[in-house]
């Protein structure tokens, strides 16, 4: 969010400002994890606005022990309200006598105190800022998010991104350090919740118990027919998580999305298609040749779409895409990829 | 890796360090994508050794229009040699006379041309570094990475990441500007390359047809149990790729991480042996249970310890962990899940 700082202010008392930045420092232990509250640092330079550019820079020499930054530093007036900012390259190439309300940045990048850490990170990427001002919700500046911090959340978050395409519930923290407690908590919900939810496959192959018990050989296809539905769904479902949390894919994209993910998942179900018929065909003669051929190409179908598409309904109801890759993908193409093939199957064996 | 200049240098020539930079330029094209020479600038800030405190400030003035950075200085001899660097808030707090000799850093972290992104972004996230200098083969300082192209590698690096992850060929680009064409080509060797792998878990299922066509209920919990061992292995594998990827954990640690393990599969195991059990209880009554419960167990056991390994294994042969999530666990837990699964079912009802 942007910043305008155009506001008639106090004069700027220094005593005021230690004070608030003392503030700052013991809000910080309110804040919620994983906002720009929690991962600010109240340590900031900040600059009286009638100062000249070297009387400015003085003033940064006398805070450079202390500041987490002095090469960004933010104009204030005597309620914390952020006027400007400037970088120590514009004061040092300024004339030494020119008023750094000239050369200010008025029109400023900033976040609240409640704003995602995954946001705050975004903003310092896209703008490749050094800093972000954390304002609170009166609009004082209360706190800063440097770059190092940024490259830090962007690790932390990919790794939980990963850990919840894996159905990996969040916060395992260190991987060497977690015990076996912890990771059990960790990963027993989902696991479970998929063995029911597997129960949809069961039943699916209950339904047709009869077409399997007069062709047994259909089963010797099962796996490779059912997991083709999952992996090509798994890949759908990675891309679209991963090009929704960089920001590459909004959902307004989702129909032009699909009709590209149908054309591509056509291909790939007729190229496996003919993979399938040419195995069909060495054990099992024509007729399961054109059984497993088709059921590869709908399956494969199918489950592209249900991958490309979960992300994107999951971001719709406002809850976190990255769980919808790998596992869950998988089970659920996994039911259709049962229905699909033993229905072809009965369909064309005339049962 | 560190660098440390204490060697005798000849006097900087200003012309010479232009020509130099230039150089840098045109033989940034000559770098191999994904090295720290690709990701450079040539424009830092250099320094002649002899100066004062005063005069280096007054020389990164007149560099600032055109370095990417002078908030961190390299100073050099005649032959572009490193000899040490110091930041703009040193030179500020020096007194202005001070030689600049005094104040620098000689013992500098700094990476070569063909040192690999991922690892320079690591440098500076753990030294939280602003600038990391780049040296090419003769030792000479050639560019600087600075920490905005640090964020952007991150992001990068885990995204080609999470697509190694399930399987996609790298390099897929800006997902919404990807051709029906290029994602074609990205996904279809393993999808095919899958299909054949599945034959084995299809192999496993035809040496028990007849357990199979003796007790067609058995196929009923054929996909809840061989789904739980993919699905246990991918969280395993999700969580070692991520913890070899940030460092946590390192090649060595596998004995213990194997023993850990263990005992986290067999708990989930257990928990989910339980689950399996109650659903053979109603469906098919004790003697089902049986089967399905131990089934699960073992399952369950194996492919925690495939997906858990790895990863590991694939580091030790220098390939790159990443692959080692998903699909690919997944497939192989698989036919090791048929296997057990029908061969525990032939033991117990004694076929």
């Amino acid at each position: 969010m942007h910043c305008t700082s155009d506001t008639l202010a106090s004069p700027f008392d220094p005593r005021q400002a230690a004070q608030a930045r003392r503030d700052g420092l013991l809000q910080q232990g309110r804040y919620l994890e994983g906002t720009a509250g929690a991962l600010m640092t109240g340590e900031y330079s900040s600059l009286d606005r009638g100062l000249s550019a070297s009387q400015a820079i003085d003033m940064l020499r006398r805070e450079a022990a202390d500041a987490e930054t002095i090469y960004q530093a933010y104009v204030l007036d005597g309620q914390r309200n952020l006027l400007g900012t400037l970088s120590l390259r514009e004061l040092i190439l300024a004339a030494p006598d020119q008023p750094i309300e000239r050369i200010m940045v008025r029109d400023v990048i900033c976040v609240g105190t409640s704003t995602g850490q995954e946001e705050v990170a975004r903003l310092v990427r896209e703008h490749d800022l050094l800093a972000v001002p954390v304002l609170d919700e009166a609009g004082r500046l209360v706190g800063i998010v440097t770059c190092d911090d940024a490259i830090d959340v962007v690790v932390e978050e990919a790794t939980e991104d990963f850990h919840k395409g894996a159905l990996i519930t969040n916060h395992v923290g260190n991987l060497k350090e977690a015990t076996i407690g912890l990771l059990y908590r960790k990963r027993v919900l989902w696991l479970v919740l998929l063995v029911f939810g597997n129960l949809f496959s069961g039943a699916g192959i209950a339904a047709f118990e009869e077409t399997i018990a007069a062709h047994i050989a259909l089963v010797f296809f099962l796996p490779l027919l059912v997991d083709s539905g999952g992996n090509a769904g798994a890949q759908s479902a990675t891309l679209m998580v991963r090009g929704l949390a960089t920001g590459e894919v909004v959902l307004r994209d989702w129909l032009r999305m699909l009709t590209r993910e149908c054309a591509v998942a056509l291909a790939l179900g007729g190229t496996m298609a003919i993979a399938a018929a040419s195995l069909g065909m060495l054990r099992g003669g024509p007729e399961i040749a054109v059984i497993v051929a088709s059921s590869m190409l709908v399956i494969v179908l199918i489950g592209s779409l249900i991958g490309m598409s979960l992300p994107f309904m999951l971001s719709r109801l406002k809850l976190d895409p990255a769980t919808a890759s790998g596992p869950l993908v998988t089970s659920i193409a996994d039911a259709a990829g049962v229905l699909v093939y033993f229905g072809i199957a009965s369909q064309v064996l005339g049962l």
